[in-house]
């Protein structure tokens, strides 16, 4: 009688939450059927970050879900602390889920004698320990090759192509806010079959702060959507979708992966013309800017991807699989 | 009596050569006042390149001229093996002067189990032994953040933007060839005061190979002015024109950072309705295929660029302040 | 004629300060007689550090000051991003000058699962670009050898002894509030000539969460001084302070390198039998909080220590030298 | 029919010995219930250490015991030199299970111009080849900090405060020989509910060589017992006794991690006052100097704690639950 | 009921070929009971070279198999762009399986100023992101040194020993062709029982650019076996056999591990003396090479031994055992 | 008036010695008209070895001498140990200067499941903080490749060569003492317009364990200089010479870079029929050594030839021009 031995290439599955969106946490968790790990994570008096793991975790594949978004570099040296402790604990294998990664925008020196924090992040991550990294939607498709550990950048794209393409709103035209979301927009203009437009910003030429908007494409009688990788202060969307309105079109539609929110995009966006945010909770989302926001706003969720995924990378499964690819 | 006793970091300044571009190395030994170093490269019948220096540059400030064009893997070996010689034989410094960085397209996973092999080949440099890294226009800005040793990215965006100036095109409109480049062409365009336009590639619905052109704004009645970083094989750039002319523009010039133009470019380009292609030295651009181009094509040096850029890393000198910055 | 042909090593020293402390960064600028170097650093509205040289740092030695008490996340991350910009701009040799050393109390696994947060923070300063690190008292000696880099360490220790030697005052006693500081209260016993006492706390046998305190040695009808490395939220001094007065003793006075005084420790002390309290300035102590400990308070300034010294890294001259060592 | 799969991390388990302390390397075998691997150990004449393996390590999960004690730096290279052996022949995971850490008093800059040896012998380690590293009772707790590759520091304490529990002397104390051992003499005092006393030694003040003795606490009337890491010359365990005798106490035992007893330790201790000297095996002890201290050495093994202990690191089972951590 | 749970190490087992030799990875694969991992490898018209994995290799134990014979960059390159691919897919372990390894004639400097290029590759192959390298007879031993990633090196020279033994050719002499190769050359006499005779390459006294060729030894009326690691341009073979037909031998064979036979050695050995070269396949000999040499050439193949090798090392199981060693 | 800058790469120059061989570093210390730095180099009474600087070493340019012959161990360690006080002491730039490179014969893997030393020698050096590497006559060429930092390896054969010549034996030839020595030999044989014969070793076919020797190449009424590396125990060259007035040598003279000399080398060679022994001071040799060998030991200076090397090294002035290359 011949038994058919599975490979089981790493220890058993641990799922950890940093302090930074322990809801998104408990759904992956949920969805691989697991309880959270324990853990004591606290600040001193003195603001100094400790992190006690409440459980052995010698020889495990850990996960460790941790975005980076405000306050980020608390919730950076939380997740640098965290791996230090798995790793001085003998994990097995360290993944470092980072649905959001914050510092993204800061990824190249578009002036002179500025940092490469987008870089510089990647290294803190790698030197705490991590062995792998996995991500959401990155700003830019370069910052894979900011690490040399094995990374997996998964995209929620179809997620929000789908929820518009359930709406089906008629008319409906692809905007990017700014040049930099182009290829962003372009992609999701396509999976939704509708056009393009794209809105270019400018210094004044009378050397004032005020940046003028140009729209290059048409959005007349048209319903907008605009697409951008993450909403922060709302200014570009809030602006965007009012000239939109000006240029002609009938709605304006907003959609994101990372809803940054700073303040106070929540008032400033409720105030603009805009009918409907659409987000995922890369970030978790404060009860009070859910608040102001309303029924404006939309959030999808991240968790069941990020859950299969990480079922795939702990049994060896190729995740390219899962979107036909 | 009191001396001022200047500041010499680095050894003596020296250039050398690799054998993908030495006119434009000779170009910039000139505007330096000094002859190139000397050096024997040649191919074994083994294929095996060899780099054998003619004299010391121990505690030299060595600058190594060579892009990395076609036929890439060679060039890039050759750079690799110059460094490796550089350093074994106790230079001061070594800085690689890769005015076109090859493989910059591979820049991010767009698709998955590929490799990122920008990213590789900045590891490739940094651990032959480069101190520093020194190119033009790179692909993406990020690129940058794939090297741990500092870099200097410099533009040759003002040299392209000077001659359209000067040529004052009326009714002049810049045109993104494809989404990727529409930061560049913005670029380029906010300088020359004029407008944007975007060409997108769409993937045919019938899932034939063809993919369809669409236009973001307008170029009827307008001279274009096609923008991106490098001419490859010149298929955008040619079916760029041909669409532009048929969306009404009424002559359509381009210019790119680097003629890589593998073949068969000179000769589509030439067929194509471009008026003028503009571009610079950092590929070598061989006679016969100049002599397919003519006049059509206009060549800019960087070598005065490069020379002084040179000057100042040798001496501790500010970049940026060349630039305004 | 023959001239003499000083060594220059390194470029021109520049002095550049984070946020956490500049009034430090200027009294050592002065010292040297130079302004700080130019910068800007803020945070984004999504609490991301950013940092811009308003000066180039091309070939020259740079110090950057930046202790990383409280707000210790905010800070550290400054000064790491401040070294990647530092670095990216090509400076010849960047020292890391952090007075104050955070997490320095994280510097040993004392029980399982908990990170060794000082060698991280060790290590990322040194992925950063560091080449160099400056402190003063650290937690543990051990901390220098968590650095591969090499380092200073300076000690503040002289400043104390030779306040309390000017003080003259009689029947001195020193005293360790706890174990683990036993060794730097015997070092500066030994410098006062005087002896020594030490405070052992146990956990209660009753299992509360009471520590109890015993005596080791004699304090009665004798002036202690409390001598430590920094006093944090106070609770150690104040309780010391109060038991050693029930011990007997006729003043109580206390002395720390570091015044990290993180809340409530002002008005702890403020209300505690301590008759004074001797700080240096290696941590900006902010206005609120000097007024409330008022006289009880001595500041003295390590700006004159690290002035010199840095222009002694910076010549190439010995340190150790300055201490007759 | 479903079997439940064990997890395989690592391949089999094997234990190699240097030739330190085959005694211990074997008690730690037979509580496993294997034979320590085959294996060639000699210098050549020119006095190169040689190390052959005669049995594959392909894949294994491989132990190698080696304290580093004298000739601390022939033991200590042919460590370096079996583990580069075991990695050149693809050992799946290899330990360097090294008891007794030589060069751990080295671990700070008490004095400038001195190495801090301990973090070199860490880098050596590591560079070898070994993936992880066990330790017992190393000279100072941050000297983990030193290693980037996962380490376990065991500790002896809890064999030695049983041995004096259960001798039940009445009227103990416990004394640190010096201010360096405190924190260590402390916890020891407090598992055996014994009051603490200090041996403070300071420079003479007439500037001979001789060091002062001072007592800081009490030790009248009462049996000490002295706690160290490790006895080495024997001069602060012999001194202190003789010093504990004329301060009034009983009788003075002395107990300590490790034997390193170099000579003349054993004449030394066995000629003054101490009445027995409690060790473990870390150290081999050889026959002749166990012949000197006669029955006023006790030594106790720490072979079945090793052995528990690498069970649980070959299994992925959390060695901290072994101490009710 | 008790199952033996055998140790599955790393992830399924999957063999990829480069382009460098696809027949013989198609004999490993067949030895192996597998088809060859599906896979892209072309280059863009730029030269780029591109490679794109048609299957997942998440977790899996892939072994690459490229030798890096001409064109040697081509070859390096994709060796080096293909592990980045599987790295960055998350491959569990990646074996560079390199059995002729190019530029391992550039192994020191024999001169000032030249590179080490074999160290370089060594260097390359790792930072690509190699967890194993495995190769064949290396032009020197030393090569194994050059690589901190374990190393297999095997040897053919059973395969071409047995073939001669099997020709038992009366009076056989064995004879390096050069001083270099004498070891190797020693190693075949030993085995086949031989007498050996060295040929010294001197430059000529009259400083012109020819050799002169020394026989030290005797060859006269013997069959002489000239023995190398490698045939190149064939002319040290082919003048080597003239020579010792010269120098009175009845017949003179060669044999070697790699068939390099850089143009124009094919016609060379084709015309010289040689009655017959014996190589094995670790090098693809393309048709019109074999046909030029006809039956003077013989070909052993190295699939059988490779394959068995993996099979090993994919198992966990001795390598050196096959060789009974 | 102008005055010219000359260029001060580094700071001042100080030598060092380790206690190997302290004569050969003041004779170099001599040529270069300066002192030795000033060190205290001890064991402790545990075999710790312990280096303590008396002067600062801060910005210097440090070359120190150390060869890594018997005790290989305590020398090698004292080596790092050394490294690392100095690059803690923040030394300009560190030159490990060792003479002979001790471990240099285990430089490959000739039989499996033995370590390569030689290679983790060279990290060992590298990882301790060496930022260049000099030698003489490494055992392989190739170990050069060993290391990353720069390194420069010497030759005294013309040294030896020189001596020779001056001698003017008739009728020389140069041989091999076994197959390892050939090209040394040989390049020997070249400079001297003799010709060369070779040793050859075999295991004996009885499978005892002597082994037999062949001589290729003729001796018979010649004067025979047998040329290696080094001699260490005597026997390969005692036995050596004796073959070759067996096989009708006139007279037999030896010559070796490194004067190893294990025991019983100077009674072994006494004894044997070798008229004279040539070699340099690399290695100490003690004088009962000498006293043992008398007149039949030539020793030539290498201290010259190291200072001058090191004054060039120190200026940045080519090497290679010493030996007009």
């Amino acid at each position: 009688m011949k038994h058919q031995v599975e490979y089981k290439l790493y220890g058993e599955l641990v799922i950890f939450s940093g302090t930074a969106n322990q809801p998104l946490a408990e759904e992956i968790a949920a969805y691989l059927g697991i309880s959270l790990g324990e853990v004591d994570i606290f600040q001193f008096a003195n603001t100094n970050t400790f992190v006690r793991l409440r459980q052995s975790v010698r020889g495990k594949d850990v996960f460790l879900i941790q975005p980076t978004n405000a306050p980020t570099n608390d919730n950076l040296m939380e997740l640098l602390i965290f791996i230090d402790a798995l790793r001085r604990d003998s994990a097995g294998r360290i993944t470092a889920v980072v649905p959001y990664y914050g510092y993204g925008r800061t990824d190249k020196k578009d002036q002179p004698r500025v940092p490469i924090t987008a870089r510089l992040v990647a290294d803190l991550i790698t030197v705490a320990g991590a062995d792998r990294f996995l991500s959401i939607d990155l700003h830019a498709g370069q910052i894979q090759g900011f690490f040399t550990i094995p990374t997996d950048e998964l995209t929620a794209l179809h997620l929000l192509v789908d929820h518009f393409a359930q709406k089906a709103i008629p008319d409906a035209v692809v905007v990017a806010p700014d040049v930099g979301a182009t290829r962003r927009a372009r992609n999701f203009a396509q999976r939704l079959h509708a056009p393009l437009a794209v809105i270019e910003k400018r210094r004044a030429l009378d050397g004032s702060d005020a940046a003028l908007l140009n729209l290059v494409g048409d959005v007349r009688g048209k319903n907008a959507i605009i697409v951008d990788d993450e909403v922060d202060t709302g200014t570009t969307l809030a602006r965007g979708a009012d000239f939109l309105l000006q240029q002609g079109a009938r709605e304006v539609y907003a959609c994101v992966t990372h809803a940054v929110l700073s303040d106070p995009a929540p008032e400033r966006l409720q105030a603009s013309g805009l009918k409907e945010l659409v987000a995922t909770n890369t970030v978790r989302i404060p009860p009070h800017k859910r608040e102001v926001l309303g029924s404006k706003l939309t959030v999808l969720s991240v968790g069941e991807l990020l859950g299969e995924v990480i079922r795939r990378i702990h049994g060896g499964i190729s995740v390219g699989a899962m979107f036909n690819e």
